[in-house]
């Protein structure tokens, strides 16, 4: 194929700011694969992303020599299989470590994801429970990461993508609510992995911007809020 | 270790008609492991359990040589990988089938079990849309069955499992809440595949009691509707 190196031909297509899309190209930055971004309008999706994604319609979509694959946790176990010799492995080789990280991986997407929405979205009192259900989330994740580097040990694993993926968004809508979430007291541990993490090789090169995502964020946050009062 | 085969120590923390705790049954009865399944109490759950998970304390729950795994399908992946080279292997070793298989694994989960489970928790016009709903997620598993026997192709696959684990709940709750799910008509491929997977070895002997089933989900849905008129 023109144009295609010797892992074939990798587009994916996303929004650079979607922390979905941060997971798959910290996967891809950490195997050194080369890629096209196609950046799609989330208002106007493109008639590639529809097709490729016909079920949920959603980025981040990885199209790898013609053939789709949807959802960033299985786009990222599909990078880790695909150029399994490429190093880092970010899925371990030992079953009940595997088990391990994928629970982890389900807890962030089911439980963490679902509490910092809350507080993105949230007011007041509503907020302040979400803020607490966040970081109490986050203290359970603090636990899984003690005596290791990276949830994954020395090197950067499946959680540290699964969670490092959604930081800048989660740094973002601590600014944006002016809430704190990775309380350094309450999260030391978890504090340090994030100095570590965001200054690793493959990482730091694809974070977002993060006055562009203030930007964004803020403009969504209010639709959810109320009107400011006054003039 | 005294009592403990070739596999080493394997109890599951469960109940029997949990479609959760079958999936997993499936899973080790395809395999041939011997297990011991531990009967839990919901409503009195065992400090094994409470230890076992203690991050969302919920069956089932797979102890291997001492070592817990939680969440069905993360279980079901962890006896495919620990038991390898015992056949079948319900994970497909091509990295592309595997995220198809994980996909649509993710689909049932996140869309087609809330859908069945507004079935079961609505009445009137809500649980109709709920039906409705329900048969619209069939459906699209209906076209990923397309052209095989199974999901996974000729053999009881990561998809069948998660899928066929639901079965009998989902036959209880037509009967329970007077709907068709499983439309003959608009799924003629599922149709077929549930009397083929009902059949299979490794599935027929761990399938919950349809007349404990059906008792135990009348009792739980007699609390979510309304109590009847009349005398």
């Amino acid at each position: 194929m023109e144009g295609c190196g010797e892992d074939g031909q990798v587009k994916l297509l996303g929004v650079a700011y979607s922390p979905f899309v941060v997971r798959v190209r910290i996967a891809l930055a950490l195997k050194g694969i080369h890629y096209e971004l196609i950046e799609e309008n989330i208002q106007n999706k493109s008639e590639l992303l529809l097709q490729s994604n016909p079920v949920h319609k959603k980025i981040p979509v990885l199209i790898h020599n013609g053939k789709s694959v949807c959802e960033s946790m299985i786009i990222v176990q599909y990078i880790e299989e695909k150029w399994e010799k490429k190093a880092p492995n970010v899925v371990p080789k030992d079953p009940y470590d595997q088990s391990i990280a994928r629970f982890w991986v389900a807890f962030i997407d089911d439980k963490f994801i679902p509490s910092i929405l809350g507080v993105f979205k949230g007011e007041g009192e509503e907020k302040q429970k979400a803020v607490e259900e966040s970081v109490a989330n986050l203290v359970l994740l603090e636990e899984a990461l003690s005596g290791k580097g990276y949830f994954g040990g020395d090197e950067i694993g499946l959680v540290d993508v699964a969670l490092g993926g959604l930081l800048a968004t989660v740094q973002t809508i601590e600014r944006v609510t002016d809430s704190v979430i990775i309380d350094t007291q309450k999260l030391p541990l978890l504090s340090t992995w994030v100095h570590k993490f965001c200054k690793a090789e493959g990482v730091k090169e694809v974070l977002p911007d993060p006055a562009k995502l203030f930007e964004f964020l803020s403009e969504i946050r209010a639709k959810f809020t109320s009107p400011p009062t006054g003039n």
